[in-house]
């Protein structure tokens, strides 16, 4: 077996939850943060540091990596793993998301999608069959089905119908990821709607999947129906199955989320928004960037013990960002990954105590929004 | 004694020799090369990556730091070591060679340099004093002396005359530092001009300096004229005292240089180059952002043993460089110090064994220019 969960602890009083993947490369405790590498680096990090911060898998991106520098570029260098240097557990998008909100979409057929790539024009052609061939040559652990991703607001009528096909489209990236190692995941669509996301559930139920991921969702839509749909699709899903909530999030919603039964994580936001020279930090988000951290020489976070907080200033941090210095968006980056990973890792040990609720009422009276 | 120069050994058949310098800040084995921390960071590196490489000493910009954040910003964080969380040794420029190349030169007085910012268009003044007060601030261990810089090429009448009022400068920069463990070291100017050099060493020689820099090369003039200034100035600098070439320089540069007797170098070549996909390797410097590179899953260079050539392939940083991606320049730039750092160890070795010479041959029987 070369992909396997196993549920370790259900919080008694919230549907908070420990448990174990197990892939060929590696274990991974849940619930995790995944940070995102989606050209083959997660940006300014040297695999060896996103050891040394806690990260147990990273993401990479599938369209990003058919275009640049080919897929059958990386399967000649022996796969991603090998590639980019990176011998723990990968997990690899569709490209569907980003066909769909990157490219310029030319068509959308039964068949699959037509488009444009943002970065020369160029047409391509992506079906659930080519994904799956693009995502078995990167070689990831696992493997996202391909989704139509429908923008939001969509009315209803459409979102029926799209659900319909990307039912479909779950059954043909099955049958071609058949006679592999790789584990394929089904994503859960259906806007904002009960039972939408319900069929969607019961519908990829029936294909059967080792792991099913919550699409759709922090796309513009507002923070309370993210979390309602959470509430109504959550304790649809199976209990012995890994549960990903794609493309979240901030530090609130990873508490959200778990507090819901949401195994996994994966967002750019603590990577593109360190670049800009803002941190997360025990009391809440600051910009470092700003002039009034100029003479500040204390760390970013007094309570953090990652390597920069022990190192540097924020007064220092700030003058690396203002003078564009690539220090200055690695010592964000690895702090701000830091952060939630090891939120994660309090919340994992919070879980297991029975303690989430306190752990998670202490955070929010320091943590302001 | 806060500053010490130690002759270890003399090759017996060329100028070359071992030594080594000892500061506040550690102890540093000649001949060297300082990786150059323009703003208070070498580009791209941490201190523990610098480290790890070997660097024994780097170098900083009087002139960028003055200018942002500010010098006296940097005190108040305790000075530049603090600042920048490098505690071995730091030798800063005098801020005289930007001031003269990068800013918007207004006058050139007996008193000082007037003179607005490349950033911001704002006007300032520095003096030898005004220097020798912002390197004070900064808190280096080796200090520059404020020099007038010509530029290349000059007349024998202005570079004359310029070179009187840069030993007046030299006399006020030491009188300035009297009471420091700072060790200032004076300028050796003259252009390409034999009797000029002659006279600038006499008379930083009458004023005396713990050690001593050659100024004015690698700004445009033929590798001849730069080698020739070294044949005929390095024999009139005294033994006991370091040489730093300023400035310089390439692999083959250091090797000349070397040869002729230098202890010290700096340059931002290594780093520079590096950021646009351009590294040195055992037969020559190339160009790994090319498109012939992009199915190369070889190292940077086969015989080298630093951390990115044990573990990434020329595709993949290709791959990196072409998508401007953080960790691109920053396997290059480590690569790229690497190469020189480690150079300059086999050269102390070579030297050691007074077999510089074969050494020599060697090296450039392998490294095409």
């Amino acid at each position: 077996m070369s992909f396997n969960f196993e549920l370790l602890h259900q919080e008694k009083e919230t549907a908070a939850r420990v448990g174990k993947i197990t892939t060929v490369h590696g274990e991974i405790e849940t619930p995790i943060f995944m940070p995102v590498g989606t050209q083959a680096t997660v940006k300014s990090m040297t695999p060896e540091e996103l050891w040394e911060i806690g990260s147990q898998i990273i993401l990479a991106n599938t369209y990003h990596l058919y275009l640049r520098p080919g897929s059958k570029l990386i399967a000649e260098a022996g796969g991603l793993h090998e590639f980019m240097h990176w011998d723990g557990p990968i997990l690899t998008d569709s490209g569907g998301f980003q066909v769909f909100s990157l490219s310029d979409l030319n068509e959308i057929t039964e068949e699959g999608v037509y488009f444009r790539s943002h970065l020369d024009g160029s047409k391509h052609f992506i079906s659930p069959e080519i994904s799956m061939e693009i995502q078995r040559d990167l070689g990831s652990d696992i493997v996202m089905a391909f989704d139509e991703c429908p923008p939001h607001p969509a009315d209803y009528d459409y979102l029926a119908k799209s659900l319909e096909m990307t039912i479909r489209w779950a059954e043909r990236c099955k049958k071609e990821m058949q006679d592999t190692e790789q584990a394929l995941f089904g994503i859960v669509q259906g806007g904002v709607y009960r039972d939408l996301r319900k069929a969607s559930v019961e519908a990829l139920l029936d294909i059967g999947f080792p792991g099913y991921a919550i699409g759709g969702l922090s796309v513009g839509e507002k923070k309370e129906e993210m979390l309602e749909v959470l509430d109504f699709t959550v304790p649809v899903m199976p209990e012995d199955k890994p549960r990903y909530l794609m493309g979240v999030g901030t530090p609130e919603d990873l508490l959200e989320g778990v507090k819901r039964g949401i195994d996994m994580f994966d967002c750019v936001l603590p990577t593109r928004i360190a670049r800009h020279g803002a941190v997360f930090t025990s009391h809440g988000r600051i910009t470092v960037r700003n002039a009034e951290y100029a003479r500040d020489f204390t760390p970013l976070d007094d309570e953090c013990d990652c390597y920069v907080c022990q190192n540097y200033t924020r007064g220092y941090i700030r003058h690396l960002i203002k003078r564009n210095e690539i220090l200055g968006a690695r010592l964000t980056t690895y702090h701000n990954l830091y952060f939630l990973i090891n939120l994660m890792e309090e919340m994992r040990d919070a879980i297991q105590r029975d303690r989430f609720m306190e752990f998670y009422r202490k955070f929010y009276q320091k943590y302001k929004i």
